[in-house]
């Protein structure tokens, strides 16, 4: 058997220990896998004094996670520290300019600054994986750079943030406001304290960047992304989506469309009936539709520690094996410059609730609205009928421009009827 | 840009032509993600007046599939002529011996003949890759032997085969019996004439076998799988398992017991809820449990020239990049030698009909052969009595241990008052 694969790990929280107890635990499969023994020779992390569970007798100690890419004892680098800037970047540059490979799970860092890293790996020949950066354990990022590589991807689609499907997932089952679950969740772990990374969209926006930039083989556009999260989803949206045979989730959505990748990541309704609609909880899906493989959906656990080291260990493996891929699954050069494509021009089907006052005429009123800006209707709900008192009246369009859509519902929300912002809401054949 | 990898394809039926038509029609793509083209140089086949659809200008032409392996302008061969035995297995040893990657489709010849031909590409240092021998276009041997590699698989389950889960789930929605719906498969072309392969579960067989090895690390057993089909799968087994709250599927299924790997191929009973279960029509799936991982699911459709023309061409691309694996996830004498558990040591609840005669007694002698061998009862279905036929009665047990269970079955099926042969259908939580 080879040498062992010596690897340093920067940040030692919940993932970088458990990197550790899997590289332990299953040193024999990995060292089978692998052809070599994989060992960990260095960490850096903030706190020495903190017991995390593991061993870390005669490890070498960084307090400067940046050190970890000079330790002449460290050919790897895995980076679990977090964040698009400091350390983890810093680290990450350093250790490839060093001609060391770096595996990361830090998908901020890769959706902002992938296309800068994937030059200095190109320009170092050196590795950059980051299979752990988007959807934890499941081999998702391996999927479309290598397992559907030979399709052109017409499109993913992806659950990508368990705390988001956690909440719609309870507020559906348990019929509660967004409000009350998030602070259930909290309190069980499954949502920061300040949670708005991930009910706000970020998260999710950063792992869809990266897996567009990989299914549609073109450098990463995080910025190009549109990005709502779920505060604005009711309990009466929620309610509403099962009458007419919907379940609201938060997708990462990417297209390839006639001038250029519309990638956007928001609440939608999904049919109850398609596959991603019934992936509950705190599990993760993607979907990726190519033009000769068809649709392919991979699930399982998008987050914890034991699913992103499985992830981690998976890049090493590959790394000691000396299996390696571009960084965006081709060279630089041969990347496509496709343009991205403004929310604007998004062609879908909407759903659009309303709280109006229940006096005639208001209905006429919201219809004109729709017709002069060309959005025709499938169908509307309006049960409850309280006179003086807002009731919800909900629209159902038929395809439209979403351009036209939000000129007909700047002008909708003007009316007087209207009580509240209306929500809208797209309907996604997934 | 590097010198094209030049193909010979051996067999141009469906999914040669299939592999033709992707290298043509997604060129750029393929080139980019394989860092240098990849063009069909030779080919050979039965037929060569026959129209495929594909043109064959300029491509040498060998009557013989194993000229291929001896033919100085193919780099790579890729073998789809299918069989066990034959040109095919004497392609692929004749490839590898002369030192040129083989990539296959072929999962009769992975399953019987693997070990063999793993020694031979160990020994020659030259790749044997097979992603398509299993579940189509979907990547699950990449996530086998790659993407979860640092776990220990404690389990895979999955559907394997497209003919019969399209004739399960045609039962179930219509109602019909097998063979009604195994003549309709036939006539839309989603069975053979000849449909003992697919039905008798000897195709998925030799998928679980090959996911078995990958999974965990030993070398494939294929004589080992405990076998059985969909023949004796009737319309009221269907109906009683919605009463029960299951749907039947065939599942392979693979685990990791005390003493060894069990591995067997037959119809279960699965919680309707479980993602399995929804897995309908021609769509394959394949769950694998890992210690650190926990579960992932991939499905898509396992079969058909563009799935499957799919997963010949991302074992190019790996080739073309030099990302190699040995052929059962590690070198041979890194396998595990766990035996393989025979089908008498499976523990679980089954799901046992009986065809009896409605008179008194009968159930009294039932429950007793059943509490003579130590099988408990759960529930107990008897709905339709009439005086003098034969009436169903479906029994559920408690977990129990399949040999105990098979003798309880025989003196059952013994009494005068039971009218048929009893069907048992295993109760699978997946």
């Amino acid at each position: 058997m080879s040498a062992p694969l010596a690897v340093g790990i920067a940040g030692l929280g919940t993932v970088g220990a458990g990197v550790a107890r899997l590289l332990t635990e299953n040193a024999a499969i990995i060292a089978a896998r692998a052809g070599r023994p994989i060992v960990v020779r260095a960490v850096s992390a903030r706190d020495r004094g903190r017991d995390r569970g593991i061993d870390l007798t005669g490890l070498t100690w960084h307090e400067d996670a940046v050190a970890l890419a000079a330790d002449p004892a460290v050919d790897v680098v895995v980076e679990v520290i977090g964040g698009a800037e400091g350390p983890a970047r810093a680290l990450a540059e350093a250790a490839l300019i060093a001609g060391k490979p770096v595996v990361t799970a830090n998908k901020a860092m890769m959706a902002v600054h992938g296309a800068a890293l994937a030059a200095l790996a190109e320009r170092h020949a050196v590795p950059l994986a980051f299979e752990a950066a988007v959807a934890g354990g499941i081999p998702v990022i391996k999927a479309l750079r290598e397992g559907l590589a030979a399709n052109r991807i017409d499109r993913i689609a992806g659950i990508l943030n368990g705390t988001c499907n956690y909440i719609l997932t309870a507020m559906r089952e348990h019929g509660h406001e967004f409000a009350d679950v998030l602070a259930e969740a909290q309190r069980l772990g499954y949502a920061e304290a300040d949670p708005s990374f991930d009910v706000d969209g970020i998260d999710a926006a950063h792992k869809l960047a990266i897996l567009a930039a990989l299914a549609f083989g073109r450098p990463v556009a995080f910025s190009a992304v549109h990005v709502e999260g779920i505060r604005h989803v009711s309990a009466t949206d929620i309610a509403f989506a099962g009458e007419l045979g919907y379940r609201i989730k938060l997708l990462g959505l990417a297209r390839r469309m006639e001038h250029g990748i519309s990638a956007r990541v928001h609440p939608c309704m999904v049919p109850e009936a398609s596959p991603i609609a019934r992936v509950d909880g705190v599990y993760n899906a993607v979907v990726a539709e190519g033009d000769f493989v068809g649709r392919v959906m991979l699930q399982g656990r998008g987050a914890g520690a034991g699913p992103t080291a499985s992830a981690v260990v998976a890049d090493l493996i590959d790394i000691a094996r000396g299996r390696a891929a571009p960084v965006w699954g081709a060279d630089a050069r041969a990347l496509s410059d496709a343009p991205s494509v403004a929310i604007g021009a998004h062609i879908g089907a909407y759903y659009l609730r309303l709280m109006v006052v229940d006096r005639p005429g208001v209905i006429a009123d919201v219809a004109a609205a729709l017709r002069d800006h060309g959005v025709s209707l499938e169908s509307m709900i309006q049960r409850a009928r309280s006179a003086g008192e807002a009731v919800p009246v909900v629209l159902v369009t038929h395809e439209t421009e979403e351009a036209a859509m939000a000129r007909a519902l700047a002008r909708i929300a003007a009316l007087d009827a209207v009580m509240e912002t209306p929500t809208l809401i797209r309907i996604e054949h997934v």
